[in-house]
């Protein structure tokens, strides 16, 4: 197979599609023969030799994919060869087949393309498992998300509307505000000319930034809020007042997806194939894609990461494998699944 | 009624004994003729103007009585004029009558006499919403619990024996060390001399020190780790370091008891009624009592509890109810509810 390799610590021109050895299933797992995977911020920071990768992971980066099963390990039950799923990685993603427990598996969707499945994975989890999970959102809350135009933050204002929440987003600037509102969001704050801490309080907080907002998020939370910070774009430190999280009884909670054990993973697929999946089928949550380009070239979506201008997510296409895709996917049908528009203007695809 | 009156925010010299008006219940409420309540440090930040009161609290400190009901108010079902109880209050124990919602309301255990169950309200309450109702200890699990003489952490390493948590607890001198050990805690770290930081790491730490305690209850946690601040004694601010928080997975809680609503005060109550209560009758768990001094005096707790000498809880007898209780009390075996006694020893009370 072929796979993106991290030729050293670096910018985008680092990546690398080289030849790379098959993987083969371990006991439990299955290999997924890769249509396509997605970005994830977390991928430039493994490139940029920023994150601890957790032992035994694989070097190529790529926390999701979609795909059709290609092989099953020892004791797999419920998966078949040839299934077309999507999977939550710990990272190899980013390469033509990747071995991956079974239960980290999700069925693609009712009325979603498999190509923009591979973007599902990650942001699902990430939002059900943080919001839901670990800060117990309920309906008629607030939740403040910063960076409404991202990936998590179009999933996240998305699944908190279903959930019956008021929905509060950052964004920077006024285009990506009226993006951000007309994916449910009740108010779309531009940071660069207000300050969020002004229109809370919030119940729930999740953010991206970390830095110097770990004050502001806690100042502006509710009695018994909630802030949960799974991001750090703005810096690793920052200064807590605990007299307020003590009497305001305010719970900080930091995650990572990455980190968990197989179990907790798996327990997180379940609970967003049972409660996020049926959103996605009844046309209630849709996945934001800004592009799709060639895996081989995964440099240029990291390029356009890093630049900041993108709404959703980025997707990168195993060609070879996709040259029979198209047609059947939801995601062609705009012309972005075949790779790179250099539009400005998100492709969004509407399912059901 | 009498009370003890703060005459202004000061030193132990401002509390008074002073005539006050005698309460009435309003509706859900009934009035408590009290026998005897018990110094908690909320307190003594309440003596000195550093504690912001919830609105409608009483003037009166005090976080925990016993007694006798004395009326009901409006809606009262399951009690009855006469009843031995104890409850939480949100203020207003240092009195000789007391109005409190029924949903505060718990029995005196069996084998609890009547004015040591003064002292069970507010620890027991603090211990189960904190360690089990917040951070979900588990058996098997480490607590740390920092001050573990103190009213808090006698109780916290009872109950998290109990639970089948292994205990490690940090004490000031190798006496109260022994005397940690001696109530089950597995490990006791004197702070004086070594570092708590290189014992972990822990699942749970539940501190009441804060300030720059944070940054080092945060680096020994474990993975999913859960850091409870319930006190800060040592400064009200400190450093979080987000990549720590966000990679271990670990979350920082802010709680206080008494500003939390009537709502979660009945439902913390009735938690303990249903768990922790049997724990007592079974003889598993005991107060742990360090003597017992006339509320007339409270000034004299207040300076034993800042001079930081005592193990477990100061109670506060009202002399003029308990001149018949003396007989019936458990607690007054050993003679410390006759009150004020000098010793230097803590005054245990087993019972079951």
């Amino acid at each position: 197979m072929k796979a993106v390799s991290i030729k050293e610590p670096g910018g985008p021109e680092v990546l690398e599609w080289v030849e790379a050895e098959d993987p083969s299933p371990g006991p439990g797992e299955v290999v997924v023969d890769v249509v396509a995977s997605a970005l994830n911020r977390a991928d430039v920071m493994q490139r940029q030799g920023l994150y601890p990768l957790p032992p035994g992971t694989s070097p190529y980066p790529g926390l999701e994919v979609s795909g059709r099963i290609g092989a099953l390990g020892e004791g797999v039950t419920g998966w078949q060869v040839g299934d077309e799923v999507c999977a939550l990685l710990t990272g190899g993603g980013y390469a033509q087949k990747v071995a991956v427990p079974a239960g980290q598996l999700l069925t693609v969707p009712e009325g979603v393309g498999l190509v923009e499945a591979a973007g599902l994975p990650e942001v699902t989890a990430t939002v059900w498992s943080n919001i839901v999970m670990t800060a117990g959102l309920k309906a008629g809350e607030t939740l403040l998300v910063h960076g409404g135009v991202g990936g998590v933050g179009t999933m996240a204002i998305q699944i908190a509307k279903a959930l019956g929440a008021r929905v509060v987003t950052t964004v920077g600037g006024p285009g990506r505000a009226a993006r951000a509102r007309e994916l449910g969001a009740d108010e779309a704050i531009d940071h660069r000319t207000d300050d969020f801490a002004k229109h809370g309080p919030y119940d729930v907080i999740l953010d991206v930034i970390g830095g110097d907002y770990l004050e502001r998020n806690v100042r502006s939370l509710a009695a018994d809020g909630r802030l949960v910070v799974i991001g750090l774009q703005k810096g690793l430190e920052g200064s807590l007042n605990l007299a307020e999280i003590v009497f305001k009884r305010v719970s900080v909670h930091g995650t990572t997806l990455r980190t968990r054990s197989k179990e907790q993973k798996a327990e997180i697929v379940a609970e967003v194939q049972k409660n996020v999946w049926p959103l996605i089928e009844n046309g209630s949550v849709r996945l934001v894609v800004d592009r799709t380009v060639s895996m081989a070239d995964a440099a240029e979506g990291h390029r356009l990461m890093e630049a900041g201008g993108h709404v959703g997510k980025i997707l990168l296409l195993n060609d070879e494998s996709a040259s029979g895709e198209s047609a059947s996917d939801g995601s062609a049908s705009d012309g972005s699944a075949s790779g790179g528009s250099a539009s400005g203007e998100a492709a969004e695809h509407r399912h059901g």
